[in-house]
């Protein structure tokens, strides 16, 4: 399969990762993660979030966020999220399934709730008819390619915090986020009062592998019983931490995440340009754009010719990804493409 | 860290593994199994285990078997096993926790249990006080070490069949029990009965992946489901499915697990020869010998020499395991060490 | 605490059922259920469900609707009901905790969802990254005091089914609705094509007994085992069951049944003749009444004189809800007081 | 159903307490506990387990059991318990299934475990394959009318503490054991280093109700939540509380149990004196008496004569139960048929 704007999760993996993994493959190694990646991986995080980060890889997003709510909240808990969110959204319920926790799902704007909102569900407090809410639970960056500003990121840690509720980001886009805004992953998460992350390596040049990371200290305690019990204990440990110390060593993570964006900014830019009659759903802050198309004709064909997702099938909403290996030919390629349907 | 004898699962990836890894990062693939790679694996596993095959790829053996557990079973339902099944003992409680079944756990001699005392368990078959036995499952080869035989394995499907039973094998190590018996996986499965597999990648040469393989017609369906939601669809599943390939399309799994095999018995051979008077606890089947050393303090000298993992404290019994990767030299090096400290 | 329009579980015991209870209390039987009360009682529902029904009691209305969802799906399934219903909002997330089940809630008009709000749910069927709906779940009378019409009921039955998912009713007061309706139980439900019900009896004048009766035929095959296993098993079970024989035997179900709702249309007449500037916010069909005071300070004035549970702080809406119990000159009284606070 | 030797739950309702339910039968009261019977009972489980006990009443004893496993543990921790425990054998898996934690059975010598036997379970401590064990869990009197002796109980409790578990009694007929040792409820529980206990009330008289009743200070919080959600919050709870007072506000409780060990004690004297050749299986110390008959066909001779349970098919074991209820001169008249039979 040629290059698509289907999802970052379609490209592969970047050749300094693939390095690293070789390099990993040498002899044997402590197993389930006692061995020296995994060593400097925990390092590297504490150098990334700062001391008090304690981090857990795990196989994918779901595992990653699954976990972190597993571990921290009772079943009689429940965490506020948007209706967007991928805990809601596209986790087959693996959520509510594995810790009974209830989600409470509130409607937001560009796929950003606020203060006010999470509020709003607060009411039932301490009356054991109701589920307790425990958690806000944000998606950064959002699943419709918006970005939290650090100042909305703050306000909500603040409203959690002064309601005794934990304040959680699925970073499985954080990197995408960090690039937008121009800041480091610690000044967009530990700095704002982030308490636990879900920090995703995939989607920004990696083979497979996701991080708990705890951010606030004490949080996580006993939590290697959750990783094993959830079944997210590597056996060969070293092959998915030789991919994280290869993302968070050096700038790659910032490199692929900042390429990304600036694809789907090029995209935007051409949209603008060329086709500019066509809706753009939400404003372009990380790596995806949704385009609403004349006809699901139209986007049909422009889909034959290269693969992508429908957002909206009603409404003709195509969702287009760019990733750490898009080219900018292909955005002008597949412009030109979409041109010649319409 | 040099060879060890600790474990299989301390050996790194087979050279042509990695390479099949590195072939699979060609440009981009449809995400979470809908690419050629898994494609190919899924006919293959057709080709290994018979027609009636569906095989799902996982991430390592606890969810193998959890997945199995869970799809198959209602809560109310038990699970019978051995003692020193993995699923009782290493697992953390993953299965119970998963699936809400109970265990109930056998004594079995050489880690082998029989149809008389899995049908001891039946006599509360129909009350609703008691859980109500579903399943019988078998590690093969076993956690000790010891393979069943063809025979043992027919009766043990004939008696969980008779009684309305599923028959599940623990195949975290199947390849080396077929490599022991000389036979293959078919015969020592779909031909004998059994309804399905956990089969094993990691330990024999792979750098993580495990399969779901259902073998009776009909077992699978909504599987899908359960996979996604026990966090264990892969999303760039390609680099799972390009191992599973790898190991099963020639007769890699075979080379790797006769290997292993070979090099235990030169172990035992050995053992025998230069230190007669060391028990060696079970009959060496495969890649695992048990043995009891004179003292612990002999024991922590050598594995200060060459890392393994006691398994008896008070006995000061050693477990050693072979894998793909050990050299005969290592094995005569090991036992000049263990003969000098004694 | 003298009568109130708290709630109809603020009600004591029909003396009816209180006098059946007593006759059950002679000498020994057999525990759990294989008694002669309940095998009357397993009789009863079959004369008034339709030769079908295979009902079971439980301890109370959570009980009986968790245990029809754990029973009947699995954790990768979901419920789709209205934001206002009893297992969205009031029972501490018991379905999803106990089920692992999402519940996918619908924002309703007067607490009464319709079919194509359902089918707006259904789009992720068969994409293993959604959960997938597998039932339509009602309360009948609803939350809100408000009844399905028995068209409304059987196009939402016929929806379920023409998608291939199961149509659940909560019927906490169902007896209610029938008497609201004018028709037979099975006329509300089996006739109509519910496939399952939690049938109230608690509400409607018994100390404590509710049923789950599955209305098609093979629905509740091997549900004991989800009872005992749910902890609603009664090991005293006679005392249960004839509460709900001496409810269904004769028409005590229904005398109950009207007489609250009676209650509540007369607390309406009283309420637009004497105090009609206030507003009503549903259509008074069974035995509750929404009503928004003139500020919240007058509402918890009256709830001084005589308790009741605020429905909306911010609105100063209160509930009233009548029962078996209430006395027409208490209305009055309450009436009387409500003016005089105003 | 005259008179049985079947089970302490086959027994009715001692009129004292079907009084007390009647009188409950007053008018309006808060529904869920709010009431004043509900506040009562609170009350006497201080004055009865000591200041720092915090009852909640539940329906059954296995939710009693399960309430707690899963309020103050853990799905990776573990629970030690005799294989003869009601939570690892009649509780249809309930425990693991609703808490997700692994039960650890122990072969126990009539029914009693010992501080060396659980010892012997605690060596994979902190190592995240293993379930990690929190709790020893023993019933007292046992499900084999035996009962421990105070000294044992302060051992395991030493022992439980020693290594940081809880130490919980299922109590199901703890009135039975307190009754046979001749102590206050208090001295066999609180001042032992009891941390929690299921108190039984149903199989003692009462028509349904058991409670939970943390001694150790700070257990009790949040459990309101695990309770609703494990729908256990009985409706009209006045009903309920009104039994645990009128067994625990004087000395019914022990009244009851007292007459039942003595029947037992009976049925023990007259069998050594008139079927001194029929094994007696263990001690007989509270309300049940384990007796090997001559065959198979004369136990069944005999339980068509009067109903009882028979505890091993194989050996011809039956069990007899007493109750407040057994009259001596039924206990005569059952020996009387025996030796007939035999």
């Amino acid at each position: 399969m040629s290059y698509t704007f289907a999802s970052d999760n379609f490209a592969g993996v970047h050749p300094e990762v693939m390095v690293a993994i070789q390099k990993a493959n040498a002899g044997h190694a402590m197993a389930y993660g006692a061995d020296s990646w995994t060593e400097r991986s925990d390092e590297i995080f504490k150098e990334v979030f700062g001391k008090t980060a304690e981090s857990f890889i795990v196989f994918n997003g779901t595992a990653a966020n699954v976990c972190i709510l597993k571990h921290l909240f009772a079943p009689w808990q429940a965490i506020i999220c948007p209706f967007s969110a991928h805990i809601w959204t596209d986790e087959c319920g693996a959520p509510q399934a594995n810790t009974g926790c209830s989600l409470l799902p509130i409607a937001a704007k560009n796929g950003k709730i606020t203060p006010s909102q999470c509020e709003a569900l607060l009411s039932g407090k301490g009356n054991p008819h109701h589920v307790q809410p425990a958690a806000i639970s944000i998606t950064q960056s959002t699943e419709l390619g918006t970005v939290y500003t650090i100042e909305e990121m703050r306000q909500l840690a603040s409203c959690a915090h002064k309601h005794g509720l934990l304040f959680h980001v699925d970073g499985a886009r954080l990197c995408n986020a960090a690039a937008s805004l121009g800041c480091s992953l610690k000044a967009l998460t530990t700095d704002l009062g982030v308490d636990v992350v879900s920090f995703g390596g995939t989607k920004n040049g990696l083979m497979g592998a996701e991080a708990v990371v705890f951010l606030k200290e004490g949080l996580a305690e006993n939590f290697q019983y959750i990783r094993k019990q959830s079944m997210q204990l590597a056996s060969k440990m070293r092959f998915l931490s030789a991919q994280m110390v290869a993302l968070l060593e050096g700038d790659l993570w910032l490199r692929n995440a900042s390429h990304a964006n600036a694809m789907a900014k090029l995209l935007e830019t051409h949209l603008r340009k060329h086709c500019s009659h066509l809706p753009i759903l939400y404003p372009v802050e990380a790596n995806a754009i949704f385009v609403q198309l004349p006809s699901i004709e139209v986007l049909q064909k422009l889909q034959k010719k290269s693969f992508f997702w429908i957002w909206d099938y009603e409404r003709a909403v195509a969702r287009w990804m760019t990733s750490w290996d898009t080219e900018p030919l292909f955005v002008e390629a597949f412009i030109a493409e979409l041109k010649t349907i319409i």
